[in-house]
C-alpha cells in the first residue's frame, strides 16, 4: 500500500512539465526515504534524477519498495486536471497495475481521482558518485532560461567558461556569433538574483544547446539553478524542489574534435 | 422597419462566440417580445435556443415579425470590430436583403456602421415544452468549462451523474479514468460561487463530451450554469443573460448500448 | 570607427519590429547627422524611411559616412536578445565586414555583445521632396492600428476621406461593406488621446489594405501618428521615435479604374 499527500500538489505538476519532454516513459520508485526518478532521455544523451524525500510529503506511506512505470506523457495529462492550489495524493494497492491521483481543492467542495495504467519498463538504475567540481555557478534559473532561449536563437552549442570574474556563454551560428558575461555579484537585495561562483579552476566546455534549452523547463520550480562544471565530468543542471528535494539534469560535453563548429570565440 | 439599440453591446459579441462554432447559419427572429434564435448546430445533434427580451434594449422598434438569416461566422468577424464598451445598434429596412450593425464608442467620437447581406435558410421552429426534470444543477459556469475541458484530454464521453450529496463527472479513456465530484455548497461569500443541486430524483446520464465543451463557450456571458437532466430527456445547459435572456443549449443523452465505451465507473 | 550608444535600447527594438516584415535587407547609412535607413518593401511598392539623430545617442561616434548592410530579420534576431531596459551600443570597426551590438543590463551585471555579418547591398537612395498635403491626420496610433486590422477582416482595400468634420475609412468585401468615422476631436484629457484634422482640400485615397495594416508594426514606438495625404502623392504614415526622429511609411495610392474593387461606398 502507498499513499502520498503532497500539501502543495503544484510542485508535482512542474516536476511533470519539466521533464516530460525530455523523458517518455520512466520508472517512478518509492522508498521509505521519498519519491524518486532516474532516466534517460530518449535519445540516451541526457540524464535526470529526481527526489522528493518523505519528509516533505503531509503524509508519507510507503510499506515496501516500489517501482512504478509511468508514460510521463499521460501522467502528466491528468496531473494537468488538478488545480494549482489542490492537494495531490498518490495511491497505489500492492500488486495493482494502476496508480490513482487524487486532487483536492482547498475548500473541499471538489475531489477529482484520475487512475492511470502502469507499464513494465526496463531500467538500469545508475550510481552516480559524488564528485569535486572545477566550478560551480549559482545564479538566478530565469537569466539561465533566458540566456539559453536566446543562444538559441543563434548558433546548435554553448560553449560555458568560467573565471573567477564570471560565467561567460557564447555560441556561433550562421549569423554571427554571441557572447554573454554574467559578472559575479553577491551584493543584491534578494539572495535569489545572486550570481555566485565557486572557482578551484577556470573551466570551459561546450555542449548542445538544445538540451540545456530543455532542461531549462525546470524554471518554475526554483528561483535558483546550479550549475557544476568539470572538464571530465557531465555537468550537472540541478534546480531545488522548496524544502524537499531536486531536480538534477546531467549532460556530457562535447569533445572539440571539429574547432570551427564547436568553438565559438573564447 | 427594425432597429433595437443594446447599450451593453459586447453581451451580443460574446453570444457570438458562444454560438459560431456550433451553428454555420442560423435565423434571427424578432417580434415584439425579443430578439430571437434557434437552430440545430450543423451535425444536427445539438440544438441551441436564444432570447434577448425586448425590455433588455434601450431602444426596441419592430414593426413586425420578421426573420433575417445570417451567416454567423460573417456576423462575428463584423461583431469583433466593435469596442467592449460600444453601444450596438442592429438596423433593417423593411424588405432589405442586408442588415447592419452600427457601433458607437462610448465617447461618440467613433462611428462604424457594417453592412452586411442577409441569407435566406429554410428553417423549422420546434416547440420545446416546458418540463419537469429529475435533477438540477447549478454551478458556477468557470468551473463546468474547466470540467469539460479535463475531462476531454482523458475520453469522449461525459457522464454526468447527481444524488443529493453532489454531482459527479466520470469519463474513460485509452489512458484511464477520471471522476470529477462537486459537492454542494450553498454557504459561499458570493452566490455565483454556489453549487446548488436540486434532486427529485438521482439521474446518470451518458454525454458527447465535445459538446459539452462547446457549450461552454458561452462562459463568458454569466457566472453561473445550469445543468438541467432527466433520463427521458436532452439535457438543457444554461446560461442566463444579464437581465435580458438566455442562451440554452440542449444535447440527447447518449444510449449506453456499450458498457464498455459508455460508461465509465460510476 | 562607429560607436553609437542608446540609452533606450528598446527603440532600437521596436524599430526593428516596425520593419522586419516589410523589408528583408537594407542598408543602415551612419553620418554625423544620425542613423538612417531608406528602403522599398520586397515588392517594390512601399517606402520606408528611418531616422535617429545624432542627438538622441548618449554617445555618438562616426568618423566618415557609412552604409551597413543588414539582413533585417537576422538583425531582429540579435536585438531580441537585448533586454528591455538594456543599453545598446553598436559598433563597427573602419572597413569591417560586421558589426557589434552590445547590450547592458541596467545594473551592468550582464554585458552581451552580438557580431553581426554584413551585406553589400545595392540601394538607391531616393530624394524625397517636402511637400504640401491637402491634408493631415493625426490620431492614436492603437486606434489606426485597430481600424487597419478590423477592416481587413472584411477587405482587401481601405478608402481613406477626410472632411473637416473627420475621417472615415471604409473597405468592402464578400460579405458586406464597413464604414467608421472618427470625428475630430482635440477637447481630451490627454493629448495623445486627440484626433486632430488639418485639412486644406477633402481628399478621399484607395490603399492597398495589406500594407496598412504592415505599417501599424510601428505602433508600439509612439502613441500618435500623423497621416498626409494628397491625392497627388504617396500617402505618409509617420511616427515619431521619442525626441530622437521617426519611422515614415509611403505608399502609393490605387488608382480607381475599376469601381467596383477599390471604391468602397464612399
Amino acid at each position: 500500500m502507498l499513499e502520498l499527500r503532497l500539501v502543495q500538489g503544484s510542485l508535482l505538476k512542474k516536476v511533470l512539465e519539466a521533464i516530460k519532454d525530455l523523458v517518455n516513459d520512466a520508472n517512478f520508485d518509492c522508498s521509505a526515504t521519498g519519491f524518486s526518478l532516474q532516466a534517460m532521455d530518449s535519445s540516451h544523451v541526457a540524464l535526470v534524477a529526481l527526489l522528493l524525500r518523505s519528509e516533505g510529503f503531509e503524509h508519507y506511506r510507503c510499506d515496501r519498495n516500489i517501482s512504478m512505470g509511468m508514460n510521463l506523457n499521460n501522467m502528466s495529462k491528468m496531473l494537468k486536471c488538478a488545480g494549482n492550489d489542490d492537494i495531490i495524493t498518490l495511491k497505489a494497492d500492492d500488486g495493482s497495475d494502476t496508480v490513482t491521483f487524487m486532487f483536492e481543492s482547498p475548500t473541499q467542495d471538489k475531489i477529482s481521482d484520475f487512475e492511470m495504467k502502469l507499464m513494465d519498463i526496463d531500467s538500469e538504475h545508475l550510481g552516480i558518485p559524488e564528485a569535486e567540481y572545477q566550478s560551480i555557478v549559482r545564479m538566478p534559473s530565469a537569466e539561465f532560461a533566458r540566456i539559453c532561449k536566446d543562444l538559441a536563437t543563434i548558433g546548435d552549442t554553448v560553449v560555458i567558461s568560467v573565471t573567477k570574474e564570471g560565467v561567460k556563454f557564447s555560441t556561433r551560428g550562421d549569423i554571427g556569433t554571441a557572447n554573454i558575461v554574467l559578472r559575479q555579484n553577491t551584493t543584491v537585495d534578494k539572495p535569489e538574483e545572486a550570481t555566485i561562483i565557486e572557482m578551484n579552476e577556470p573551466v570551459s566546455l561546450t555542449f548542445a544547446m538544445r538540451y540545456m534549452n530543455s532542461f531549462t523547463k525546470a524554471t518554475p520550480l526554483s528561483s535558483t539553478v546550479t550549475i557544476s562544471l568539470s572538464s571530465e565530468l557531465p555537468v550537472v543542471v540541478e534546480y531545488k524542489i522548496a524544502e524537499m528535494g531536486y531536480i538534477r539534469f546531467y549532460l556530457a560535453p562535447k569533445i572539440e574534435e571539429d574547432e570551427d563548429e564547436s568553438k565559438p570565440q573564447v
